[in-house]
């Protein structure tokens, strides 16, 4: 189980986010409150829009808390969308090619929860995707396989549905190989316009999600837990949503993997 | 606050020590029990006694917890005599040279504690080391500063005096320089033939020190919390004592720095 | 391209291998003389047999002139029987993971060469692997994947066959996707008993192997390139040869993959 | 011996100076042509200006060629001034704290040269330090040493003096000691508005130094060597030279240290 947190608003520097608030992410690395795991201190990585299509990334295997670059670099560089992440592994090894955010063209994603029966259920999803996005695969982690999956399903052209075809090609390929699909995914990400993020889990334990500004001016929050330790101030997602940030105003919670048919509609807020 | 376990007796697995007990030095590097910062994820290290006068060395930055590497060597090597180290950093950056333990010829040194107002001391202390010894430097902890101190008081002739003598190098160059000397210092270190370790504070809280055998044939471990979790296991020792391993059946714990006198006196058990 | 060493024989210092010869292992790291790279700095490792059935494995992605750790290690550890390589990548990213050597039970293996269009080949090949065999793959380096059709394709009972049975696979899949056979492979592996190694290119260029005796009374060394940088004081292998290694006086060396049949029989030198 | 390159003028991502041209720094740090060493993959760094008064900067232990992290932050970082360097140790261990660009508040420095004997002056030059100063110290490079002594000197009131006092103090230091002055010394600094750079030696030896506009419309370099390996294109700065580069148009080109007045008068170009 990880933590992490995404940005879309006016821009502001990283560490507004990663560093600076009391329940900052880097504080979340040494001491998670609501994280099944306390420690998340296998890696971390940031992913942000700025000056190309496509973001920029930075990832190490060290633990955030004691990344001196992670502190420089997020003093210095501004972006109005940004994703961060800090890794508590559930089995991957430690390596940078293993840290979220993982990044293809101008997609960007970053995961909590994990696939129950990876390694079996591994081969089989990989088959699914197309050689040049298996070619794209650099680590070993069943979040990177979900990232290649959506691409798989047509990402570009409807992110929700791509999300849940991956949870019905996860379910499927359980059922083939006959273990119970457990999936447990709470995952943010972004084509450099949007947000997107999801709270889902196939039994009542879905990873904790919660959204707010920042501030009365600054853009729209969307983490695992508080950034400031008050969770009044924050509105938790409920399971199996969807959520859809277009930009601070608009921001659309739907029903996610609930019925058969998935109808995403865009509302304010 | 780190943590550490030193072994000495017949040839055993570093993993004996390192990643095998429920309570291993590993699973202390995520959650330790008795340690003011659970996690002790800011590097590890450790020294082995084996071919060569001088004991050899592996330390790097990544928590204990997710390196292959010290897997692989704890479960390869086998020494009569080691010195493990998880660190939890107290103001220095993470670095392979701020790691301990810290070796100079056949000397190996490891420590849980700190001096307060060290930036302060730091200037003061360091000019009391020789030319030879000041090259030995290569981090910019109190910790290091602590052993390269001991060299020069003649930790080679007589190792207890020579941290008494370093204790009140600290402490004389608190009073001069007018701050309260603060110091907390649970340390153990080793010339390949015995083991010394010593538990002292300043004030009433040094850091815990427990011995035990492993086994009824196994040898003496020395650890800053009980390797399986179980403190009736083990005999703590009383704060403000030097410890002497000699042998497995050797071991002696003295009073330090009560008194102005400092008399070791060599005890079976 | 990168460079190796292997040896078996007595017992000696890793050091005496690969820090020690005027144009060791390391050395070789900075200034190789017979590589396409001059630099072999992307990573290095080294796995040896000693207390275990499965050899210990340290592998780390800083270059191997500049690791304390390797100096103290190698200084250490005694051993019969160990490979160590220093990398140059030809495409993969610099990762432990993609470090040589790699480990599977009580096999290790080396290699420095390349499969050539392996991003289109790398899925055929990969689908050959049983799911055990697979489950294994932790990198993504063209070697790694030979290693493990080596242990598809019978690595236990007859390892020159299940290397020649690996390299017709290759070609198999080039031609069944259209592209022209292209292999260079000068490997070493081992089982702890046996050392092993082949000299093999599908062009004139097979990467050069040489084999000596490092001293008088020490063991046998097969390396990419002479450790004391004198060629005349070294037996170069043939191009397309298999070498097998039983002990120091018995080293056998047979063609590979030149006619159909392949007919190993060992020799005494 | 090292490589590096500064850059001011209109704000270009960093990747335009650091990975894109033919001879790039990154290109240099695998195969540099006029360096004493031709492989410079002892870490490197990047320091520039942008949003804050102080620099941002990004250093680490791998070879420039294969970090991943620098590719995508030199593609995503605009900036008008910045400096980038490439390590080749002389002697001091690859860490963090040992590679260029050292930072102090607004300034930062980088390096190509050495000082001789340095292991015996080290302490007396530290000596010459303000405690403030000395504080700041993190590793262990004459490098770091000769930028603090900058500062010592009055780095923020005259730069080119402050570096002249530092150098005599290095001299001052080997005449009390009893050894001979040798300083090879090729650095670039900068406070955030202009860029300053140096080409000195007490021998004949200065290490090289060049400069030249990018294109037509782009700003200034300072570079060790040419980055698109036409030195035709480049004018070399002769050796005990002084530069200051107040903007595209306005570079001085000055006598450093050759009689002992120091009379710096800026020109425009």
């Amino acid at each position: 189980m990880c933590r992490w947190a995404a940005y879309l608003g006016p821009e502001l520097f990283l560490e507004d986010v990663i560093a600076s608030p009391c329940h900052s992410l880097i504080a979340q690395s040494h001491d998670a409150h609501e994280a099944k795991t306390r420690t998340n201190g296998d890696g971390f990585g940031v992913a942000w829009y700025g000056a190309r299509d496509e973001p920029g990334l930075y990832r190490d295997i060290l633990p955030a808390w004691s990344d001196q670059n992670l502190r420089s670099l997020s003093r210095q560089i501004k972006s109005h969308l940004f994703l961060a992440h800090v890794r508590a592994s559930t089995g991957g090894v430690t390596s940078r090619m293993n840290c979220h955010p993982f990044v293809s063209g101008k997609w960007s994603f970053m995961h909590n929860g994990q696939i129950g029966h990876f390694d079996r259920l591994r081969r089989g999803l990989e088959s699914r995707l197309d050689d040049s996005i298996y070619a794209q695969k650099l680590g070993s982690t069943d979040s990177e396989l979900i990232f290649l999956l959506m691409l798989q399903h047509g990402l570009d052209q409807h992110p929700a549905q791509s999300l849940a075809a991956t949870v019905n090609t996860i379910k499927a390929e359980a059922e083939r190989i006959g273990v119970p699909a457990f999936i447990r995914l709470t995952a943010a990400f972004s084509d450099g316009q949007h947000l997107y993020a999801v709270r889902y889990a196939t039994d009542r334990f879905a990873p904790s999600l919660y959204t707010a500004t920042l501030s009365p001016n600054a853009g729209l929050c969307v983490v695992s837990e508080p950034l400031d330790g008050e969770a009044g101030n924050w509105m938790p997602v409920p399971p199996n949503s969807f959520v859809t940030v277009k930009d601070t105003k608009r921001i659309a919670i739907e029903p996610f993997m609930i019925a058969d048919e998935f109808t995403p509609a865009l509302e304010s807020v």
